[in-house]
């Protein structure tokens, strides 16, 4: 089973993560945690350049092909043989995140943007997405409470983070993979509504019943 | 006015680039000479990241990101100001390597290779495009000859060549821009024929008529 959590920096996917996978570890399952872009020695190189990025005006189509030449190499070095071997795999974002950031956001055609983003997973489709869904104001209160990483935001302005939104909550109606989650609700809440479909879906597979 | 070079290794590609660069300069033309991967900072960040390949173990998908990657940045931070200045830019390479290589060759399907070409490109197509047609056996005389590099194409075998021969003439089929020419006939000889075509294409543009 693959599942993939996807929202607006500060929507608290890092912390429902780490939660779903100390879950799963506890309910005898083999996890695999994953975070993109990264996770292989080319992958690593990548997001290396793709940090270096600000100094150098990395282009966003550029920008698009190195998120997905990581993800490529992700999927078959490492998701596709840990879902044969039976691993639960967690991801903090997959190719929903390069929808609505390179796609919704920066303006790129969703037609090559799909087509991408087709290829570079090899096919390999989440079971499961869990999109949580807050308000571009909220984010905004977090990092002031946070107190941190607020250049990132202000050099992306609140228009573009509207549009990640957007994406995300269009993605969601057109995929029955989708769960989207009120992000603001309480952290534990929001673990307890994502366990109940984890567990579902799983108890689902190990009938054998069809996953959808 | 842009103008590329296609054919596989040894065909005699970077001796015609050179020859028609020094033609283009003694005639008075503005010229910017390319070669692919590379040619910006991001480039060649990524080509290093390309040549280390071997010990990488590289999927062929992620290649092809890399690659695209690099022609994202070369087209949007070079190529499109010289074009718009009036250069005339000639480049040892383009996206038709991409789908003779990674899509005829080594059969990433061909949907995909040009829905990532026209993203990469940003719609930007050469004008004139020279394929050096050698026989894959005449390639592996000229090896022989260089003594040089024959690992790489021990490599990847006669099959594959053959491969990406067929998908340059697939190509050529198709598109008008391109010209095949006998890449067995003596250097002069092959640069007299593309002078011939670079400069009547150049008199049409000086006069206004249309490209194609």
């Amino acid at each position: 089973m693959f599942i993939t959590f996807e929202g607006l920096d500060f929507s608290g996917k890092s912390t429902q993560v780490k939660l779903l996978s100390d879950r799963l570890s506890l309910a005898d399952h083999n996890v695999l945690v994953l975070r993109e872009p990264g996770g292989t020695e080319i992958g690593e190189k990548i997001r290396k350049l793709l940090l270096d990025k600000a100094t150098m005006g990395m282009t966003d189509v550029s920008e698009l092909f190195l998120f997905s030449a990581s993800r490529a190499q992700l999927v078959d070095e490492v998701v596709k043989p840990a879902l044969e071997g039976g691993l639960v795999v967690v991801s903090d974002r997959y190719y929903d995140s390069t929808t609505a950031y390179q796609g919704w956001a920066r303006g790129i055609s969703l037609d090559s943007v799909n087509a991408i983003n087709r290829c570079a997973s090899g096919g390999i489709v989440p079971d499961l997405t869990f999109f949580l869904d807050i308000p571009v104001a909220e984010v905004e209160r977090r990092i002031q409470r946070a107190r941190s990483n607020k250049d990132r935001m202000e050099s992306n302005g609140k228009e573009f983070y509207e549009k990640v939104r957007q994406g995300y909550l269009a993605l969601a109606k057109q995929e029955k993979r989708f769960r989207v989650l009120d992000g603001e609700k309480g952290v534990d809440d929001l673990h307890d509504s994502i366990w109940q479909e984890v567990d579902s879906a799983l108890k689902q597979t190990a009938t054998g019943q069809p996953k959808k």
